[in-house]
């Protein structure tokens, strides 16, 4: 539950850093710029926006002990650890200051585990957790309390899923992935046809899903099984919350989803690709390596790789921003034709949709 | 967890369908197209967007055995079942192949259930799941491990409640609903009057949820207990993951809500609507019987029954689709006539808005 | 599971109401007006969009015994109670109708508590609940069945936190915060930094959650724990389902937060701010106090106090509004100029796009 508190000396040893300044003072939490406060590390990333000059100043002004910095910056009294890549250096040091709490070794006597289920080396398992039947699962894999784990799932090795999550029937995760709360991997498809007597008729999803190794799933986010066959997510791609998967989609490898993000069944999507926040991908859409999508994009149709979108349907990022600009000026392009041309018959107002608007808070 | 493995002839008996080519074949696995391997039966199904000869030319190179078809197809070597409906053949045969899991009948030793509550006949309790006062639950119904039903709940008969699904207080199912994992029916509804002193204070929700006979709602989706009354979903009316529907909503039969769709509060839905993936519904709104609202439609206003409507706010389908494309022409049309008419002096750029979009993915 | 009976004497003692017409009349149910039927209480609270005139003449038709008005309507044979604010007496009352089941005092004997956990006086812990390591607990705060509180938790009085809840390291909550089924607060952020060999590499969240007094969370909503630091909600402000709140976010007090809303990490939003169902806010993004975002607006930069605003990018809300009317105009325009000015080459027609959308339902 505490902090724990280091000196200079010992984290940059850990980092294999130089020192500049007071290698003897002591810290007990890692902080950023704008609340670090007295005893406190903290660090500048050249990646974070904000020029140099307001950084230094800020650093004078700050309470912190030490800060990590690329390059050691002129008049500071504080001690600075200089790295190649402050942020890599803080996500290697940050647990040492607050451990996130973990979950012993060993079965927790409330667990369900089925009778046939494989667990390996140094395997925890939680209060309350539902182990199925044939479930295999690796060496150090923590499953938190109320976990569900459906019959015949494989689980890799030092993955953690966290309390909540749920995994249906057959699903399979590689090693080193990182399932949040209220995950939800294999959940049915959403697949009916008509039918006359009931209306929509359900179609069985006998699919599964796989996580290759080091895949990453957000909070509350779904991941849909397949009908037949597999939806497929592949390695180091990462998964922010509240994001759903359709039925049969495949992800390429090191892609990351946004927060909101839904993708359609059957959609095959590349690798190195960014779904940026709350973007749609419509069924059976094809998304080639590397392509960018900028937040809201409504993807209806094929985008070849390493193209950057926005917009719905999708255009190239800089013809959207053109559009935006223009549409801005339409309203009075028209007032403008109005009154000086053939257009002057059209009328042009707003308050034809003020009732709509009304009710959209 | 192993599949089984058929005859095509007893599968055709099952069907009461022709077989053209060997019926003695085995087969072990139903698989799509794209996918089929040695062994594997497979199928065409017209509604597939993908004509009959790339159909043939894919059957005649596959690796497949068996394929279920609406009409044989010439010169194929593989065995050809032949039915009026292949999806709905393969969805009556998929769960030969790959059975699901099944909970035994009986309330599993660590459930709680209240003894106040009635269990109908064959009705299976899972694990840790939680089962409040006086509800009623009908026969056959599966109630998956971690599965909460607070007090006072009705659940019909034949219905399946997955893993981590919650079911609040006084909410009703019918007959054959399937609730996916981690769905929450009965949450309080957003609700607030504004108070001087706390700036908002709740107002209690008392009324209940309703889904009527074969209601599907999907992972982790939500439905919200009206304050008075009822938000309720009519009959074989199927709504996918992370839906979110409001206090008092009334939805028809039929009616379709595909992922991230949002509806808000007292909205009055029809019967056979399609609202596709990412829409959303502003409160007190009124849908019409048969309406379909494309893909991310931002529905601000009543819509009449049989429109088919996109964009936000929502217009006719096929003026959205004008309004897109001239859109994209409008940055055009500005430079032009800066250059040759009395607009000349209007300046259109999209550079002021880099900013905004560098902070987007 | 009944309702309960009063006489309207008896709830107009409750309020200090004045009351109309027969005041021995016995009332079992409130409802809506559409809905309120024989033995029923009613309500017209003067914000409804109704005019007075339908609202006489239906509670003329109506069924119900008795209606709680802001001023007493003439010719009415129904009981009227006339308080300054019905919608809050409505709030008031409702509980006395249909009283939420509420937990029992004391720690269900299948929770799992820590020993090292302080619970104050008069809370009640469900059954399965799983209270972790150093975790204090309020007076008079019930968590329900199936509720994870991890190690370090602190929650603040009179809280209530529904099933399937799940509570991370570290996070503090307030007093009276309410938090619905399938909430998930302190999830892990978004944040990885590029690595050659993985792709992403993860950056460990050592920060937190602070819920201040009388926050709300809607079902199935995350709140991702910050990076180092806080993810901070002011006091009551409420949170909608399915909203996500990204790491190192701060909100303001009294600010509202509906459905399906995404908030990105590191933005600082105002008080008594309201963004309206859908809205998307790019991260690092300021949000001035007041602010207003209508539906689906997509916030890609710093709105300035007491906006309002609308579109992807925001514009004011009078400017969308004419720009969504100009839009509609536009293919019209684009073809006047085709048939007589130089613009005449330009093709104007929305067959091209046909495809994509097809694809949409």
């Amino acid at each position: 539950m505490s902090s724990n508190s280091y000196t200079v000396e010992e984290l940059a040893g850990r980092l294999d850093a130089k020192v500049y300044g007071d290698a003897k003072t002591v810290v007990s939490r890692i902080a950023p710029l704008e609340s670090a406060g007295p005893g406190d590390l903290t660090f500048y990333s050249p990646t974070q926006r904000r020029g140099l000059r307001e950084v230094a100043e800020r650093l004078r002004s700050s309470r912190a002990l030490a800060v990590i910095v690329a390059a050691p910056l002129a008049e500071l009294t504080l001690t600075q650890i200089s790295v190649p890549h402050p942020l890599r250096a803080v996500a290697s040091l940050a647990e040492l200051f607050k451990p996130a709490p973990r979950l012993d070794h060993g079965v927790h006597p409330t667990a369900v585990v089925s009778s046939s289920a494989q667990l390996g080396a140094q395997v925890a398992i939680g209060a309350f957790a539902v182990i199925g039947e044939d479930v295999q699962i690796g060496d150090r894999t923590v499953v938190h309390p109320h976990v569900v784990v459906y019959a015949g799932v494989k689980i890799g090795k030092s993955c953690v899923i966290h309390s909540g999550a749920v995994i249906r029937e057959y699903v399979e995760l590689g090693d080193d992935c990182l399932i949040q709360n209220g995950v939800v991997l294999g959940g049915d498809g959403f697949g009916y046809f008509s039918d006359k007597e009931e209306g929509h008729a359900r179609i069985p999803h006998i699919g599964n899903v796989v996580l290759e190794d080091r895949v990453d799933i957000g909070a509350n986010s779904t991941v849909d099984r397949a009908m037949l066959g597999t939806t497929r997510i592949g390695r180091s791609s990462k998964i922010d919350n509240i994001v759903m998967i359709g039925h049969n989609t495949k992800i390429g490898e090191r892609t990351l989803v946004c927060g909101h993000t839904g993708i359609s069944g059957s959609c095959d999507i590349g690798s190195d690709v960014i779904l940026a926040g709350g973007v749609g991908v419509a069924d059976h859409v094809r998304i080639g390596d590397n392509v960018r999508a900028a937040a809201r994009a409504g993807i209806t149709g094929d985008i070849e790789a390493n193209r950057v979108v926005a917009g719905h349907p999708p255009v190239d990022v800089g013809l959207w921003r053109r559009q935006v600009m223009a549409l801005r000026k339409l309203p009075g392009l028209l007032r403008e034709l109005r009154q000086g041309s053939p257009l002057g018959t059209a009328k042009e107002s707003g308050e034809s949709i003020d009732d709509e608007l009304s009710t959209e808070n």
